[in-house]
């Protein structure tokens, strides 16, 4: 077995590229919303919080993110009925609100990016927004 | 586009003001509450307990206020059902009990005041004649 | 005495501009670092890390802006004596390196943007292009 | 021997007393200043925030206040060697810098007052006056 597999990285100027993306949209649609890109391992790469958006969202945000790097998966995707259990037992890291995706690149989640404090379907475009203007073939 | 946006911040001058007036209605309709004036950012600016408040209540009425602050909302105003789950979000600092407003000057939330401990009427009672003792057209 | 002080925010126009101009610097001198911008309450607005960088410069540079924003300062200034109880006594969040300036605009500090993660000189020198990016006549 | 010994504790109104008294202090002298009132238990009872002082004067003035009626002090009576090991020990609470006093009522001390974010001198000078607004005798 090998001791290491190949895999990406998100640059900066991919981060960059999402947050801008994110923001256009979001002006586009009138909302406030915030940004996170976090890489593979959760931690965050790039934050942006808009003028007028509820603080609030810059946690939920970052959760949204999070938990798509870790799942693997679109944020939502849980049975609500096991939500508020999932929520304590990933230590409150866990959101089961739609908004965040994971960044896949060759077929490996290399992070997440995700977009909050609007209604659930804004987010959506906006989070999807982001993700577009990255190349992840 | 801009690079700054015009604004206010809530004096301290305010900020007594409003405790002043809470604890003169509370006095008047005969109980023992907490009071918490927040900035636009969620920092406190100014706190009093009442003598005979409920310890707990220094907390729980600080959380209305950082509630109101960034959510722009009176508290109380989430599906019941969603509660838990977005207090688990909010790292515990969001609350659906009403008693906290949101400090609106010229169409921009600039921070919130609350308070907290007695009955939920009267908490909303007092809030709001602390909330009445500043001009906020 | 007036209820409510006019000031301003930084909008997110802006901390985008800081984070590229920031990023710019930082790819001409040939530094990987943590950027961050803070609001007046020491509330992230924006961040980014680059490709490259040791990630505890999410940390300290986030500290920088924090420091800045809170003492009016750039960061730097207190006796070397006097930082560790200083460090305690502001709960971790004030530093007393280099590479953190306030952001100022009318004469009032609105927030606090800063640069970490390489040599010193070299944050302070990030961190000032980041902040000419933006006009704080 | 009896179980239980005869004690005060101080009023809200004794509270908001001392915040105007340290408020019109401050601004005598013309200084930014926060101002906080604890309980024998170390407990805040009363806090402001003066509108342009440095946020961080929160913490560091809470803490001025939590020592002295913890250790039955003015703060700053510790041999500056000591400090450091002191903060650790008492989990960051314990502060060295002059501006806090105990709230003493017929020999017994029932809480504490400090002032903070000013020069060292102006802040006892505050704190002074927040103190000589209650009878303490």
């Amino acid at each position: 077995m090998p001791d290491f597999a190949a895999t990406h990285r998100i640059t900066h100027e991919a981060s960059m590229k999402m947050l801008a993306a994110g923001l256009a949209k979001a002006n586009e649609i009138g909302v406030k919303i915030s940004l996170c890109v976090v890489d593979a391992s959760g931690q965050t790469l790039a934050f942006i919080m808009m003028d007028g958006a509820r603080f609030f969202s810059g946690r939920t945000t970052t959760k949204k993110a999070i938990t798509s790097a870790s799942q693997r998966l679109p944020t939502g995707y849980a049975p609500e009925e096991n939500v508020l259990s999932m929520q304590i037992r990933m230590d409150g890291d866990f959101t089961n609100v739609p908004g965040g995706f994971p960044i896949i690149v060759d077929g490996q989640v290399i992070g997440g990016v995700a977009a909050g404090g609007a209604q659930l379907e804004e987010d959506v475009i906006v989070a999807k927004a982001a993700l577009a203007a990255i190349t992840t073939s």
